[in-house]
């Protein structure tokens, strides 16, 4: 992941020690330097970094599947659900939502919350590497009851609460220490919150030296709100109050148009472009290439699972290339190269953490994947004068083919079983509370003007 | 899949009678009414109609991720190397390929190749469905030296020996017999053959009583073929020589415009759409929708595997709903319904096996998969008020769901494992001609101009 290419070594191997690579290279050389006390053969096996999600919301995935070919996404689809989900239901959630991406070869995980201290318990019981968000808002729970298009009404209170568990968070997995978990500050969107409220957040982002990671221009529902509170689009708002910099991870940018998403890569903010979710929730594919265009640095994410609907990485890197391909209608303005490095060195660039992960190199942290090359969606290997390997991994790969996992020096995936948690437990145990679930939200969903309740009314579902 | 929806039943039951389904309904009754050699307990599991792939080419297997991210696919990434793809070659490919797709839930295989009465051999054995279609044209094969643009040289020998293929394939697997393998006729292209050439294939199709099995408008090559020799565009010039009716399987379709769309449709002609194939090859979006709002009948196919890169079902339905969702900008426009149709039911109308495949109904073919639906990816499971099974299987699933495969009443997959045909051996003996293929075609692909050997040479890929 070097340079502009992603790096190639036949008959290679890694050296891990303790939490850490120790060496790279040819194997006859890297084994005769690292006598070790444990030997994985990875003959027929690809071994690459391990994939970074960078934005996600695991707490939401008890609602999957609830809400998407429908307009009005957030509104009718998931806030009727959202609104009796307790804080147990997202973290039982959130567990599978974090066990699929594990399967698929996602090893570092940007997860988005509101109780995020909660949910971050699953991190340190999977093992797996997380960039953790509290989701902080300034909105009322009777925002659920709004009209789409309605101002949403602000509740300082419910913002001073939500930033308290924001430092919470950042005092317990402090960026600084380049832990295995480690914290950002969150505020949701510049129209979720009063503009008091926003400052408040960046300076906790400046006051613990980490990012400020936030939905910008996500929909023009977003943009809707920002014109009717400050006529003002969000990007010249966020640039106007000194926003725009290296500090911020710009979410989405949906509807950002190419001067404004040209001022956010130049300010030196960083993009996650969340292909699957906004292709499903939008039918729109952001401006992910005008932003690179523009000298900005940008990676991939996977969002909610009710809206995307799935949590992994394979899924994102080919939506993102295919997507990108058809706006232009263009087949060689996204290869399979930009893609794969869109979840690796890429996205550790962006979340500040490129002297730890997403590559394989000496004194990074050991997170690497091992995926069977054998399997026939990845057949056949050709390496010379044509290499397929990556183009395969891109387009062809579902993520079942990763056999391994290492985290953290920590094997977390082996044969495909999980080793840190039971999936069937947690998947048991996140099911009984979706079927509790449904039963308290049903008189909601009933109500609720949701495409998808009429489908399945219908007959059609 | 009656109706416009896709039906549910709540425990419920299939029994499997010969190679015949002999009962749907609820499990009590059908156990009641059925009593089994062997029952498979379904508790946890989706069953569902065997996926339908109606459109492949799996010789080209061999030669996987060697021709995405590029320009002139077809002239300098794929011919450098099929010019020296053997029989044999195609044939072991070929078996790949199909256990890729038995793996992620195709039943039916709507092959389409030279030399097919080889290939069949592969359905013969892995015990897959069938609809095989040789692949006719008429041009000799110094057609790879052409330069991009240049008129096709058509040669009446090869045109003769390749139609004498198909009446052999047409004779050893009749159409009208409906066995589990069936054959059709199949002209390449408006563009690769004669117009004498093209109504004797319309002649065997009508004496078959079979499909005509054609790429119709497949891209700008094709449009200017068909203008510098007839000065005409495909369809006008098809339409003109009466090859618009019900018997035409047109394929792709990519640059027809919305008129030619219509007439298409309107003709009685079935569509198929190979979403993600188009996506990276030619960054365009075919016009299903339109063919659709014609009255037109349409379903999917996977293509081939360098183009696509990949050949399973649960990706082109995604693909197919989120590539149009992005074309209209519109989430409600391709609904997970339509694309799960779309691969079952639709697809054996449009191949003309509605009455043997593509649901589950007594007296159908057996063809069925099973599903483990406690997988994280299809988590969790709700039924009511809202139902998120088939969003969930078009959105969130990979394929390695899929656990057991029945096809024509005998078990062809269980617990994951094909039983017809060792997968490893069949990837090993692939292997290796697919590295003696390369030996013979390395002169050749680093004279070809191909964006992929110029990444390889850059390091970058």
């Amino acid at each position: 992941m070097e340079g502009q290419g992603v790096g190639y070594i036949h008959k290679g191997a890694v050296a891990v020690s303790g939490s850490t690579i120790a060496a790279v290279g040819p194997t006859d050389e890297v084994s005769r330097d690292f006598p070790a006390h444990r030997t994985i053969d990875g003959t027929g096996k690809i071994v690459m970094p391990g994939l970074i999600d960078a934005h996600m919301h695991t707490g939401l995935t008890l609602v999957r599947g609830v809400a998407q070919d429908m307009n009005d996404w957030m509104q009718k689809g998931i806030w009727p659900f959202a609104k009796h989900l307790t804080t147990e239901d997202k973290k039982l959630g959130s567990m599978v939502n974090i066990l699929e991406g594990i399967q698929a070869g996602t090893t570092t995980f940007g997860d988005y919350n509101d109780h995020m201290l909660d949910l971050a318990e699953n991190y340190e019981q999977t093992g797996a590497r997380a960039v953790v968000t509290e989701m902080v808002n300034e909105m009322p729970e009777t925002i659920v009851d709004l009209e789409v298009g309605d101002l949403y009404p602000f509740d300082p209170s419910v913002g001073e609460e939500k930033k308290r568990r924001n430092e919470q968070l950042l005092e317990k997995y402090p960026f600084t220490e380049k832990g295995r978990i480690t914290a950002l500050s969150g505020p949701q969107g510049p129209d979720m919150m009063s503009l008091e409220l926003l400052k408040e957040m960046q300076h906790l982002a400046n006051i613990h030296h980490t990012k400020l990671h936030m939905h910008v221009a996500q929909g023009d529902r977003e943009i809707g709100q920002m014109e009717k509170r400050y006529g003002k689009r969000s990007i010249p708002f966020l640039e106007e109050h000194g926003f725009l910099n290296n500090r911020l991870l710009a979410v989405h940018l949906t509807e950002a148009t190419d001067e404004e998403t040209a001022a956010v890569a130049r300010s030196g903010a960083g993009m996650i472009y969340c292909a699957g979710s906004i292709g499903i929730i939008d039918g729109l594919v952001p401006p992910m290439l005008t932003f690179l265009e523009n000298g900005g640095r940008a990676c991939l994410g996977s969002d909610q699972a009710p809206g995307n609907n799935c949590n992994q990485m394979f899924n994102e890197m080919k939506m993102a290339a295919i997507l990108n391909k058809v706006k232009r209608k263009d087949p060689s303005v996204f290869n399979a190269t930009l893609a794969i490095r869109s979840a690796t060195i890429e996205s550790a660039r962006v979340l500040g953490l490129e002297d730890q992960i997403g590559s394989l190199r000496r004194g990074k942290k050991a997170d690497l994947i091992v995926i069977d090359a054998e399997q026939p969606s990845l057949f056949p290997v050709l390496t010379d004068p044509v290499r397929n390997i990556v183009p395969n991994l891109v387009y062809s790969a579902r993520g079942h083919e990763v056999e391994m996992s290492i985290i953290d020096g920590r094997i977390v995936m082996e044969d495909r079983n999980v080793v840190t948690v039971d999936v069937k437990t947690a998947v048991k145990a996140g099911q009984k509370a979706a079927d509790a679930l449904v039963q308290r939200a049903s008189a909601d969903l009933k109500q609720a003007d949701s495409d998808v309740v009429k489908m399945v009314k219908q007959g059609l579902l």
